[in-house]
């Protein structure tokens, strides 16, 4: 390959993050060809194709961004994938990335899947925290690392598929929880004279220090024994539930963000774990 | 008041954190007189009363740290607190610490109320990171800063007897959800070849990173415009939480822990909220 052909590549889907990802190749050099759907702008300097064959056709490093699973397997049918790099930056679950590398692998294509953890507005833009998760064929991924650093931070999961869309979605899940107990948190205060801004700086510290109790989490799973260096246990958890339900209703708050858990925590008690940290409430979630 | 009786405080509660709490001022020089309920060894070097009434006697700072609101009514009912400043550590309610604090001026005592963001193996320890939030008497506050900054750093929130209760509870409350929200990611990679201790801190770090989107939500909050500023949207995350179900449901994995969150979300969007931030489910948990 020449050095020319190292420094292009093809972008299907021109949304907001598509259009970032483009953005980003183009401003350290790269030859981008471009392909949507619909017609839209596609961004300056960026080659528009006029069909997802000879888009596809132009480079072989070949990055999908469509809008999901479905629309990936609808825009390729029927396109020659032979040689090709597929990178699909679509979001999806695990099981749909396994799925599509398997049909990509049928058609002749190898296959990277990454899942996003960044924003548009953080693509291409140096320390912004922003980072992929890739999975799937470690070929791929070491041919064009030095491409697929350009918009972000790189982090390859393993030659599983489906690893990627598992780490996006479960940190995913876990800030919404987190975003869930910020939303209750703010609402207690909301009835008082108390500023949300002066207040933000005490909840956002609070939550990055005890974070890291995850990590407690996680060596507990891995022994198996839940109840290793615990200090403040379950049964003292629930006791503390009673406080926290008793100030929501007088704040005139509604519990409901944070009941299941406290019902979880419940049964885990019930069921002989009160000596144990949370560990154990990971195994109810399980069917 | 002389140097020596500046140097003395009373201890009523001898659990884990009152214990915690009693070594912390005896290590650093303070006469520290205790009492508790039932007999319990008391740390080396305090002075055990016998009783409340000569426990309360001793020292003019008389700190509380018993089981729940309730006790702490019975263990002073009937005791002369004329001209005592009473702090109390034990975990309240607002509304329990205002209605505490009326009891105890009535008796002619000052009152703080503190909420203890630390477990007992941090009081005492320099740069733990834990700290206590006060409220309600400021001159009380003042006059015994050096002793209350003893066992950890001090934060005070203001002559509301109650706010050092609410924002411990609205910080306990955020970081349930943020347990909950780790939980589920947890479950998620269970079923699979994934280490949860190398998962953790890819866990850890995305949820400091994103902690500060509790910024977003306070400015929004007090602006009361909750589309300012946002990039991605509540009619965005409603897509995404479909993903992060089908990912569940892949995984075998219950939902209970995310679907009430989901549920406002959407109810907003319902609602015309699509282009917001989480913001607006702030005002949908209040009653």
């Amino acid at each position: 390959m020449s050095d020319h052909s190292k420094k292009s590549l093809t972008v299907l889907g021109l949304g907001d993050m598509g259009s970032a990802l483009v953005r980003s190749w183009l401003a350290v050099g790269y030859a981008v060809t471009v392909w949507n759907r619909s017609a839209r702008p596609a961004p300056e300097g960026a080659v528009v194709a006029s069909t997802v064959a000879d888009a596809v056709a132009a480079n072989s490093l070949v990055v999908v961004c469509l809008l999901d699973d479905a629309s990936v397997r609808a825009t390729l049918d029927g396109i020659d994938l032979t040689g090709r790099d597929i990178v699909n930056l679509t979001t999806s679950t695990p099981a749909e990335a396994r799925t599509l590398s398997d049909w990509i692998a049928v058609r002749g294509g190898r296959f990277l899947d990454g899942g996003i953890m960044a924003v548009p507005s953080m693509i291409g833009v140096a320390d912004s925290g922003g980072y992929v998760f890739y999975s799937g064929s470690a070929e791929l991924h070491e041919t064009h690392a030095e491409a697929l650093a350009v918009p972000a931070g790189v982090t390859y999961v393993g030659a599983d598929a489906g690893f990627a869309a598992l780490y996006d979605i479960a940190l995913l899940s876990a800030m919404w929880g987190m975003f869930a107990g910020a939303t209750h948190a703010f609402a207690l205060i909301r009835a008082e004279d108390i500023s949300p801004v002066e207040f933000a700086p005490l909840l956002v510290g609070y939550q990055q220090a005890m974070a890291g109790y995850a990590y407690g989490t996680a060596a507990q799973l891995a022994s198996g024994d839940y109840a290793e260096g615990v200090e403040s246990n379950l049964a003292m958890m629930v006791t503390t539930n009673g406080t926290l339900l008793r100030t929501a209703a007088e704040q005139g708050v509604s519990p409901e963000l944070l009941t299941p858990f406290m019902a979880l925590m419940e049964r885990r008690v019930a069921e002989g774990g009160g000596k144990e940290s949370t560990t154990g409430v990971v195994d109810l979630l399980r069917r």
